[in-house]
């Protein structure tokens, strides 16, 4: 690995893509950050992921670091410069580096910002989209604002090991008898024909995979249904999936060991995801 | 400022001291710290912060990064080189660096091994020991295992912050209606002479300071209670105090605006910081 890094204006190897220790991101996880799928070369739903990094980012009281045009250039030469075919970039953005205080450091400390690229080729082709996905539940013990793309991350870090421990790929999170969302991706059943998935408000992260769907779903005539659904009606769903920036539309098979219809992935998660990859790749920038 | 800081072996000046960007303590909040205070050039309750540090990093699944003497080792020489009379001593040990993935990296992937130091002059005769605190109170919004001491901190920070902004010096955070902790220590009321502080579990970090102050208190003939209480009982209280690494013993004078006693620090959160600096100092290394 190679890869050209971007950390703070400048363009550097990544053996040298450093920031202080004294960085809030690295003593504070007082940063946020971002993830946005690039398919043959082209950045899918950038738009989306740029005014969430700025919602984020005002909810901590923090400005954009640079203009959105300014931010879209940064990622295509990032792009450009490992010739990133499919996969990734990510983005994080901190309050910058300061002598270790809770209190915020004054309002002109320089923030932190830092993107990379994640080299993933056949993104759009993963094997997992044609078994599905088997997901365990586990409680949901992050904290109360995940609508805020913080980069505290360690709970759904930890998540996907004991979902890996369990043989499965992924975990749901489940708070007051209902699902929240996956470790890192928004969930939905099907039954009878109707999608559900978890409403909007400060329980889950604010999918820019999860909006662009429900759209798509609306304009097929599918019936959507944002509330909350507990384990059970899951595990009795016809069918499930979960979306994200990278796995787009990812069936979803087996919950906490119940097979979802006959256990290969549903005919409406199938279809999501061809109309999701067929739009997006039509708005890429 | 031209502090001498650790970083995986090696001692730098702090301008030079960085991790990567790929760091899990960076990407993901993967680690956890401690704060040890230094008095007299000499580390305090240093044997309970390296136990701490040994249990946080066992509830993550990681191993000391190295022994407990070696530890003490770093403290000591960080001390000496960059000439703490009275300061702290910050240790960080993260995941290490790997490419950006929610599941651990291997096993064999080296721990990223942060300390520097703060220089506090006067840190025992901090005046606010003689005023007390003016405490706000939140609700604690943080995720549910806060007996780990990691670096999701950004609540916390917040916490400090919306302080601030009304005019008090911290903030308390309360759960179901009871009293959590304090965002960066312990929480006690005093009524009747009984002191009161919330029981451990995964609800509160398991201070360092707490266990010793409760232990003098004991030693003293003080009434000890541990269990919740209520913004109400705390409003009611003869007194209230806070105890953490860095604050030992403090006051608090008032809770959402309400005073308590006659306003001022009362005698028990005073004889206890007495006993507590008093007693550290003697077993200082």
């Amino acid at each position: 690995m190679s890869r050209i890094v971007y950390v703070n204006g400048a363009f550097v190897p990544e053996a040298e893509a450093t920031v202080s220790v004294f960085d809030r991101g690295f003593l504070f996880a007082d940063g946020v950050y971002e993830v946005t799928s690039v398919l043959s070369g082209k950045l899918l739903d950038f738009d989306g992921h740029a005014r969430r990094l700025e919602r984020s980012l005002a909810e901590l009281d923090m400005p954009m670091p640079m203009t959105q045009d300014a931010l879209l250039e940064v990622h295509r030469r990032l792009v450009a410069e490992n010739g990133i075919e499919d996969g990734l970039v990510y983005l994080q953005v901190t309050r910058g580096a300061a002598d270790r205080d809770f209190a915020y450091p004054p309002k002109d400390t320089p923030q932190t910002v830092v993107l990379f690229t994640q080299s993933k080729p056949g993104l759009a082709d993963n094997p997992a989209a044609q078994t599905g996905l088997k997901i365990v539940t586990l409680p949901d013990l992050r904290w109360d604002r995940r609508d805020i793309k913080t980069v505290q991350l360690l709970y759904p870090s930890m998540g996907k090991m004991a979902a890996k421990a369990q043989g499965a790929d992924d975990a749901w999170m489940v708070e007051d008898g209902v699902v929240t969302e996956g470790t890192s991706n928004n969930a939905y059943i099907v039954k009878d024909g109707t999608i559900v998935t978890r409403h909007l408000g400060n329980e889950i992260l604010h999918g820019i995979t999860r909006a662009a769907v429900l759209r798509f779903a609306q304009e097929a005539q599918m019936k959507v249904e944002e509330r909350a659904f507990s384990v059970e009606e899951a595990q009795d769903a016809d069918e499930a999936f979960v979306t994200s920036a990278s796995a787009f539309v990812m069936p979803v098979v087996e919950i906490d060991g119940a097979a979802l219809g006959n256990g290969t992935p549903g005919p409406i998660a199938k279809r999501l995801r061809e109309i999701y990859l067929d739009e997006s790749r039509k708005t890429a920038v």
